[in-house]
């Protein structure tokens, strides 16, 4: 569905926006409590926070994040699901969104309709709370940018640092081809399996993977080491080749350092144990380099890298 | 200063998107704190929170929240300092924000850096830590959406709702004429003036002014009642017409119902002690409307509403 409609009366200005917040209050349903907890008021009033919190901010673009062949509903489950994937990263639990919208006063009140509907779904399996937000006019476009609240689930949030050299490389799932096989709407956020790579002590960094392996990698890279991969190993979706599942973005799969003193047998047992259908696959290793003094790592492609000319 | 850049080594794309968030949390100084409590982690991680939390979102976007005259230092002060305004009118205290960027690769990076200049000044001055964010490609575009996360001050929140038949109608500052005097973005966010309203029970309920006196005021007005204002009372800024005080959006100032048993001589003395040069002015009350059944006022203009024709 194109998300800008034809005809005038199909189109939010023939709403207003008035009438178009009480219909997104009403598309949401349950998932947005009564105000001042939820949309209504100057700000959302939320309850006090006993754990450390969680926050992160992701947008949907049209022409860029989706297109029209994307339908709606998923739209709004992925402007979600990218910032799940975000606490999933730090094996945390989400809590409450809020949501900015601009858009252009052609847009399909139709396709606005669809996009909260799947947007409600998807916050009603994870358990989050739709709060607020807001709506503006933009001339041409139509964007969404959620902001998700989460807090940590156990005593420990996992961060991008913390890795050394000799520490396994891990991630979860399989690889590249996001865009062509839709896995990059229809992908799941890592949420459980992030919560419980933070409850194991040998895992000492994490991150989710969305700008592709081969550029996300250098984060979790310790300084003056490297990334050693067994290129053979990295898990790879079906029809993909090597460069695809290095350097295509958007797989939302987690990445983790594993020390290197840790039963590796033993915690992927564990592992397949709780997630059978979940490979958690060991792809290399951090290994001193003496020759750089800043973290880097050598591999034959290089992600997505945004506003630069894909050549 | 245009947001786009004639010349390409002016602009972002000369960047890229890794050189432009290294060049982002440069410009933002010590308002950024270190990952993983600021920008550089998939999620920035707060402490824990002992009060109610405020959570709040509003964008600013090219050609309708500012214009080229406007300077780009300006434009980063008024995207936090609009958030600011919906914190101050629960009486609550910022902490927190995360900046959402949407930019055509056109934009001018000298522009970008005036901007957060602005912001991380504003930011500063207010105790805001900027804790991350996104950046992403979008064509023909100036966005910037930003989250403000706060909390309450006091053992209260002030809300839409509380107000009754027989409150009266209170409003700080002077109101009209913002976009063309340029107090849209010179305004003074009222958080001192909201905390102070919100410690006193009198107070029953509060919001920001930003769509104008008219359409604001229906939010405060209770069930079954209507506002009765006296129009001379209005405070209308230098040179503004009546119409003007109540239609004109982006007054920022805050409006709030008094308990109808209050000795207001006492409270307005108190004001006056504790903030000497800006007026609390009275401007009527709310009456009882025995011929309607929701809340409603018949004022002469009816305020901003976006994606309808203004006529």
């Amino acid at each position: 569905m194109h998300p800008f409609a034809p005809g005038p009366r199909d189109r939010v200005a023939a709403l207003g926006e008035g009438a178009l917040i009480a219909a997104i209050r009403r598309w949401l349903g349950n998932v947005c409590p009564p105000a001042p907890a939820g949309i209504g008021d100057d700000c959302a009033v939320l309850p006090p926070a006993k754990r450390h919190q969680l926050l992160t901010v992701d947008p949907v673009i049209f022409g860029r994040h989706f297109d029209a062949k994307v339908p709606p509903s998923a739209v709004g489950a992925k402007l979600l699901k990218r910032n799940l994937s975000d606490i999933a990263a730090m094996g945390g639990r989400p809590r409450v969104a809020v949501v900015s919208l601009c858009l252009d006063r052609a847009t399909s009140v139709a396709w606005l309709q669809e996009f909260h509907r799947g947007l409600a779904a998807t916050a009603r399996r994870h358990g989050v709370a739709l709060v607020g937000g807001d709506v503006a006019e933009a001339p041409r476009v139509l964007i969404a940018s959620l902001t998700l609240l989460g807090e940590g689930a156990g005593p420990r949030v996992l961060t991008r640092t913390g890795a050394r050299s000799g520490d396994w490389i891990a991630v979860t799932g399989r690889l590249g081809g996001s865009l062509t096989s839709g896995h990059h709407h229809r992908f799941t956020p890592r949420l459980a399996e992030g919560r419980w790579l933070a409850r194991h002590p040998e895992i000492r960094s994490m991150m989710d993977l969305s700008d592709g392996l081969a550029k996300d990698l250098t984060a979790l890279t310790p300084r003056g080491s490297r990334a050693a991969l067994d290129l053979a190993a990295v898990p790879r979706r079906r029809g993909c080749t090597l460069t695809a599942a290095l350097g295509d973005g958007e797989d939302y799969e987690l990445l983790c350092a594993i020390s290197a003193s840790a039963d590796l047998v033993a915690l992927r047992q564990k592992w397949r144990r709780r997630f059978p259908t979940l490979p958690l696959t060991v792809i290399g290793r951090f290994v001193k380099n003496p020759d750089l003094t800043t973290a880097t790592n050598a591999l034959p492609v290089s992600g997505y890298e945004h506003f630069r000319p894909t050549s």
